[in-house]
């Protein structure tokens, strides 16, 4: 089932020349043609953060952008020069020294540009062992690799406001999740539902049958039933939590500024877990139908869950935003007069008397692209962005930011796939520009996969400005 | 193409037995074979509203529930006397005196197994005529039939804990939606955009132009594109947060006990507008096809949202509740050990150590039928319940169940319909015993409009008791 799986590696350029053919390894393909280049104007300018259609001008080599490549590409420092030369980008594949990436991943980016100095996206891929803390009955477990698990990682960090976040993301999500799952190596690998609660001490008893760890029940007539695939979607989730709380407490010594979108998949146990914090997107490509791993969180989908807060806890509004949603902004001279507006509570639109606190300015506003919370930032979750404020204010935006993502789960055990089928993350710089269908008919026929080679998981990685408005 | 959708009035038995012919009229067929009736078990005996499978001892006719039947049925007293027999439950249908219900609009009852003395539910089913309160201008209009606006509407109100909140709405709902219209009246029919700006005045400009009504964009490059549909949207989300208010202010004077989930229609300038606020359930089928237009509100379909309230808001839980659910009761005993839990941010189970303060109830316990708020209320959305406070406390629940609806729209005009389609709105009592397939099944070939006549919009009522837990 796997083997159907596959990947390869590309690296895009925005110049739109095509990269020049490179040797071909098994498990590493090269890209003879690679997945049409994003054009040039497709990473927007801030603040507009939408497709506008205007070309950007051409800059010099000198004044472009300078990468810092996924370090599982193994770049040698030549290898890395030569893939900051904007002249001819060439396509970048790790040597084939045995450390092969799972699903024979691949990789392209495409750099913004030229209007930025660094890359603050990060992308990483790991096959990652996890070694049970102790039995399920609470006894340290004897160290034996053959009784952990293993689970394949893909990550795509869409970093704004600085590459600190993203780049500890990159470096140390997969820990977190490591250590969310080491107390379920032995829960997951049993068939037997997981047991609800567990012995807090050593000197419980170590008997594998765990149903008398399952106290009488008091209240409910029956329990709620826990799968096996929730325990692995809540191990993710707390994951993402722990990750965040450690951004916030080491952001000082470690230099972490902005924040990230994080887009992490995990392959486990014959499961694919897409996790999706931000605006990036996870696509699979199945027989040719596009199947949506991801939904994108941004000032607009979730707008309601921000005007919720701000009405809860107005306090966070500092006084100067409204959780109150306007077509437009509201002016002085109209007060007295009835506008358009919505709270958290409806997706439809209402006329209001304009009274002085409507004046404020909106916790949301925009649309599309230009959608903003507080003004400032286009997306809703993500990992960092502790120190984030309101332009020229004190007011702290984190609160409105969450850390967690949606899960969203992919029995592969379930389908059957063909050669041609893929797996694609990219940030919100590939999505602007290319559709899901555009992305799916370009990989098979013109992908890095080359003819007769079939492509794969795809990390596509445009980078994208912070998403903040001057 | 209204033409296509058809509606035929049906009565159901929960004896099981068949209603008796009756005449029939071209607008409101009689049904000789009912909606296959719902077996006796199917109202399930609060507090597990689920079913389960067990058979309800058939009581003599004397213990059982009387109906109040919607006033649209137009009964003479000796009708309703003999609808009140449970013998032979009568299929009822409205005398043909040229008042006659949209759609021909069909309506089938269970009660609740003679289980209770009186039908908490209520239906309605009206034609309403919205006359402008002004123009867009704001100059008063001169009353002219000829410019208002006319909308079907439908309405379907489970009463818990008393009829009063059902009675109330089905007398007022669409009063209010209908108030909240009348200044929609000549935007509606204005195919240009709608003005984002009213003026307040009467001295205002009046003409029809409505573009110098929007004032300069200051912040916005643009403003957001707002659709008629969306003011509908808007103005029936208003009115349902207006009649909640109505029977707070009220309640006392008009004795509105108890609440009611509401699930309605608005059928306004070719798109069907579907409301719910609640566990009720509305498909249109279409073709054979099953079109669900409503999403059940219930303590686990509503369980972020309510852990979101009580851990923002921890006040509202009153020391007694915690925001964290487990799978089953934590007991004391089981301090210390580790216990599954989610919070308000995940959808996965991870564990837990367990605390002092988890040992309070959760804010949502149970599952399916059996899911509850604070131990008390089934479901999360609807009218009423102001008085609900937790059982042997003075803890009110209201704050965590919304009166705001969901809402769906279904462009007719977009569509090719067939004689068998049908709209089919029915209370969660309907929906425990009968798949969408089921209804869908039933309905053309056997349903109220009976062979070669087309079946249409069901409004099926069986009775559900109160979802309070004793």
């Amino acid at each position: 089932m796997l083997n159907r799986v596959r990947s390869a590696v590309a690296h895009l350029v925005s110049s739109g020349g095509a990269p020049p053919p490179r040797s071909k390894s098994p498990d590493l393909p090269n890209t003879t043609s690679a997945l049409p280049a994003a054009p040039p104007e497709a990473p927007r300018s801030p603040p507009a953060r939408a497709g506008s259609g205007s070309a950007v001008p051409v800059k010099t080599a000198e004044a472009r952008a300078s990468f810092s490549r996924p370090t599982f590409l193994q770049l040698s420092p030549g290898g890395l020069r030569r893939a900051d030369d904007h002249s001819g980008r060439a396509v970048q594949s790790p040597p084939d020294t045995g450390r092969r990436l799972p699903w024979s991943t691949g990789y392209a980016e495409v750099i913004n540009a030229g209007k930025s100095r660094h890359n603050e996206d990060q992308a990483c891929c790991e096959v990652v062992y996890v070694e049970g803390r102790r039995s399920v009955s609470g006894v340290p477990r004897e160290p034996s690799r053959g009784q952990g698990l293993c689970f394949y990682y893909w990550g795509l960090f869409d970093g704004h406001a600085g590459g600190g976040a993203a780049e500890m993301a990159s470096r140390l999500l997969h820990r977190h999740i490591r250590e969310q799952l080491k107390d379920l190596v032995e829960i997951l690998q049993d068939p037997s539902p997981p047991p609800l609660c567990l012995p807090s001490t050593p000197e419980a008893p170590t008997s594998s049958d765990s149903s008398h760890l399952v106290a009488p029940q008091s209240c409910w007539s029956s329990h709620k039933e826990v799968t096996h695939e929730s325990l692995v979607v809540g191990a993710i989730e707390n994951a993402f939590q722990l990750m965040d709380e450690q951004m916030a407490r080491e952001r000082r010594g470690h230099q972490v500024e902005g924040g990230c979108c994080a887009l992490v998949v995990v392959y486990l146990l014959g499961k694919i877990y897409v996790a999706n914090a931000g605006d990036s997107r996870a696509i699979i490509v199945r027989n040719g139908e596009i199947i949506p791993m991801s939904r994108e969180f941004t000032p607009e989908t979730e707008r309601q869950r921000l005007q919720l807060l701000g009405f809860l806890k107005p306090e966070l509004l500092g006084g100067e935003f409204t959780h109150l949603e306007f077509p437009r902004r509201v002016q002085s001279k109209e007060l007295g007069q009835r506008m358009l507006y919505r709270d958290q509570n409806m997706t439809g639109w209402a006329y209001k008397k304009i009274e002085l606190e409507d004046l404020r300015f909106p916790l949301v506003c925009g649309e599309g692209k230009k959608a903003r919370v507080m003004a400032t930032i286009g997306v809703t979750r993500g990992l960092g962005d502790h120190n984030l404020k309101v332009c020229s204010s004190t007011l702290p935006i984190k609160p409105f930011l969450s850390c967690f993502p949606e899960v969203q789960v992919y029995d592969l055990t379930q389908y059957e796939h063909c050669p041609d089928d893929v797996l694609v993350l990219g940030t919100d710089g590939l999505w602007d520009v290319t559709s899901d269908c555009e992305v799916h008919s370009s990989g098979p026929s013109s992908g890095p996969g080359g003819p007769g080679h079939p492509p794969g998981p795809w990390l596509a990685s445009p980078q994208q400005q912070a998403g903040f408005r001057g």
